[in-house]
């Protein structure tokens, strides 16, 4: 099960459930705001789902297929992990929603006993599919395993996500560039809409699992409006910013994210997909996002490369060979307080794929752990001094550093 | 620290640890033989080392390169694993035994506070590496990684572990195919005991470390006497039999290991090297044998087969796909008994490398446990009885089966 941190411990204590959220029969997923920070308006809050309470803001690591890579179900409970996201994309084309559903659902498939979110296989058939093209009905494509044809609608990403039993389940939308056209943009912030509609209809679980909708509109302040009011019109459980840091600034992202989110529900999750550089998480939590998700932990992980409270550890470079010091005695993961930089440096070196455990590991609880102070930050309305402070000791500062 | 099994908790009280044995100076490793199976002779046994006290026989996992392959120390715990073997020639390729040696020393280096025994290099120098060119001093090569010419010896064999400060070292033998010619058999002996000689001259940490003796002599029963009297006129702390289960049949290996474990020091540990089928490991506890290693375990859980009480099992095969029973309901690890074969067929099939630490883990946990059954068979006087109940049951009685 879910671990707690003390602090989140203390909010439990601090603000004791509410019976009637814990017992609804009809929201399978209710946001609850806690506190707003006084100078920021960011939120302290919580979501109570059917497989546990998380406070939020949080960070989700990646499963993509059924598993957080190179990490097991009991390595996330060690690390207090709220809540994980798995692709539906990955998961359609192998092994199926249909085995997985007479697994008797993801969570129960994966050994994960605390909240999922899914999102749609939208992004996937973009960025992995050959051939997709879209039309209204849904984006026909060849997936990248075997390259069989297939067929995406807002009705079978439902489907999908239905089988897989997933606490959130994201509506298909469109991925698209950042710089687009904008008329290309309003035609597609329409059709999502209509996506959107089509998915709430389809959707056969509205009781075991919430359904949120995708915010898009690039840059552009107007289509971002239309999208929300559309979507919100919806009365969807939640809320996610999509299309964001896709390559465009932080700068950009967070003129965007400034705009929108005043259109976003107040007693609703708000969700900004595919985000973990430490400053976005920040920002982007002053602005008033409740939830993130990002491969980038585990990815660069893959790769040697560390996130710890004083910037990246690429842990092949040489001078870590004996360097006898703890992986990172600032992370309280298993691997960071037990062994030393040289053997985490050999193990890389040696192909030894326990360092890639270890270093996994350690990066999600780095996040993590970020996301729990960040939490007690906007409990004591210090949100703008952590803020500093994490960038200053990360490195942001400093001039061409190599952050990730 | 190392787990018990319930019954070697029940060993510890039913034979309490001798003082004198435990706080001993001089003898880095002690044997106590604690009962002799009645039908067969196999010995129940306890060795004493500076790193715990296991019961025998037993087991022991191989850490190549500082790292049992996909399993964390704190996963080797979880299975009551009692003794680990590490590779003394990959370790003085990389990262080097003086870099270990700064570390603290191997325990140190790797986290694992349990006993250690290293081999002398001498395998892999002929399996491995290029170019290599024996003599009387030693062996020239070329290793496998950068092609850097090397050059072991009996003493370089010993300096190397005595940096790594194990907790038993084997001397440097050479291993020599098992059907070479009587002469070109005695002459490799005679000089393996020579070696012997001058690891003992060698050995700087003999109060901490212990040295143990290599037989060797093939299939020739007058060679391995000449082997096992010319090593056991040593006093070493302890020997194993060499130049076994390296192409020759069961039949064969028993018919050597009958002999030659006569001439074998009855209070001294005997460890037979790189064995681990289940029919193996019996027969040669049978016949006196104390201790064992093999890669086997991890090597073929890399490639998705499972050892299991009823043989083996091949996960990427399609008929598990949607088999949602446990991995194996009765081996107590955590993996197999929180997953499904379905999910680890997934996992194999996905490329997703968890599926390789559950499946490295249920195999190394199944040897474990059977060594722990035939320690209470060896006690209860019933080994002949376990021998056919776990051979019926692994499917050594059926015809054609593939056992791994």
């Amino acid at each position: 099960m879910q671990q707690y941190s003390k602090f989140d411990q203390f909010l439990m204590e601090k603000y004791p459930l509410k019976e009637e959220y814990l017992n609804d029969p009809d929201r399978p997923v209710i946001y609850e705001l806690l506190h707003v920070e006084k100078h920021t308006g960011a939120r302290l809050g919580r979501i109570y789902t059917r497989h546990g309470i998380v406070h939020t803001p949080m960070f989700m690591p990646v499963g993509t297929q059924a598993s957080v890579k190179n990490v097991s179900p009991r390595d996330l409970e060690a690390i207090n992990t709220q809540f994980i996201l798995s692709n539906t994309y990955h998961l359609w084309v192998r092994p199926g929603d249909d085995l997985i559903a007479k697994a008797g659902g993801l969570h129960k498939f994966m050994q994960w006993n605390g909240p999922i979110l899914t999102d749609s296989g939208g992004f996937q058939v973009w960025s992995l599919a050959k051939n997709n093209k879209i039309s209204e009905e849904g984006v026909d494509f060849k997936n990248h395993v075997d390259g069989a044809s297939m067929f995406l609608s807002p009705e079978v990403a439902m489907r999908i996500q239905n089988n897989l039993g997933s606490d959130v389940m994201m509506q298909l939308d469109e991925a698209i560039p950042y710089f687009e056209t904008y008329d290309y943009v309003k035609n597609s912030v329409e059709r999502t809409t209509r996506w959107a509609k089509r998915a709430k209809i389809a959707h056969a679980r509205p009781n075991d699992q919430a359904l949120f909708g995708i915010i898009q509109g690039a840059g552009f302040k107007d289509l971002r409006r239309l999208s929300a009011e559309g979507l919100v019109d919806l009365d969807l459980p939640g809320y996610a910013v999509g299309g964001l840091s896709v390559g465009e600034s932080k700068e950009e992202m967070n003129r965007v994210l400034d705009f929108t989110v005043d259109w976003m529900p107040a007693d609703k999750p708000r969700y900004l997909m595919g985000v973990a550089a430490p400053d976005s998480l920040i920002d982007s939590a002053i602005r008033g996002i409740d939830m993130f998700d990002c491969v980038l932990p585990t990815r660069i992980a893959r790769n040697g490369s560390l996130m710890t409270k004083n910037g990246r550890i690429v842990i092949t470079n040489g001078r870590y060979k004996d360097d006898f010091s703890l992986i990172d005695a600032d992370t309280e993961d298993y691997g960071s307080q037990n062994f030393t930089k040289a053997y985490l440096h050999h193990l890389f070196k040696a192909n030894e794929l326990l360092g890639q455990n270890i270093a996994s590991v350690h990066n999600l609880r780095y996040l993590l752990k970020l996301m729990e102070e960040m939490r007690e930050a906007i409990y004591n309305d210090e949100l703008i001094e952590f803020r500093e402070q994490v960038l200053e000791d990360y490195g942001y500062n400093k001039p061409n550093a190599r952050l990730f």
